[in-house]
């Protein structure tokens, strides 16, 4: 069973956040809302798929690639703790 | 009449497309279908984003702050000017 | 005076100290140091150029479009504050 | 032997290249040249940065982790090959 299929629950409701944020921005275009508003909306919508995106990312690694807490071979394991440290600086 | 209400039905249509790669995420999960497939959805969901909001971030430069076309102060003109080019080099 | 004048000798220093790093990261690679440390370490120098790039930024927003702070067009001063902030969410 | 030690000499040359931009910044700044062309120095130094992150990334990812076109194991090595695939549309 994949990563995404144990967390299904969640990551559906994570989305239907994001799903709701957008509805959320086309109320307010559809409303005439303050520019600066609506920028901030979209600006944060996507702070919120970086989220997303830096988790599936760090899952992904772990149940797909190599898990550092697990994996039997330590050269692999101490490559993917490092992968996992870099991409944390850098989706930061 | 702000930008966003000059370019509503575009910028709606836009916000919508976004809305349905959600829900095909949102499919995709409940159809337990592979991580990278997912993975990179969400991915290019990102760089829609992305790319909406520094579309949104120029568009009010020009509307909201100053046009480098039309403003009638040359050292504004051009500090916005300076100010849309590193955008664009910075949100590519 | 631009803003970058007036703040010469603090800007310039930390682009020394961005030489600097970049100077480790050399050191780094010739001493064959393991990559999951010279991977964190050009990691971080990415957030530093992130986080210059986005002080650059809002100073030259103050100094050459319009700041908000100062501005006598009370649309231009709310234009400016406006992309002030969704630029601070957006390079976080 | 690491991917960085067998590319060490062409890694140096870029990481002196990024260097050279910084000094050029510098020297900039010393003249008091017009903060847009500073700006997007800096900008352009973030996207090499940016460029060298995401090389090393997938190099780590093949060398430390798992090669997609060598690794014994095919689930491990369609894991790495569908995170190095979203690295690259991520880190675009």
């Amino acid at each position: 069973m994949s990563h995404m299929s144990k967390n299904k629950t969640k990551l559906i409701a994570r989305v239907r956040r994001l799903r709701g944020q957008l509805e959320a921005i086309e109320r307010a275009l559809e409303a005439d809302e303050p520019c600066g508003a609506i920028l901030n909306q979209v600006a944060s919508v996507r702070g919120a798929v970086t989220g997303l995106t830096a988790e599936l990312i760090e899952d992904h690694i772990r149940n797909h690639v190599a898990d550092p807490d697990t994996d039997d071979d330590p050269e692999r394991a101490r490559g993917a703790a490092d992968l996992i440290e870099v991409m944390r600086t850098y989706l930061k």
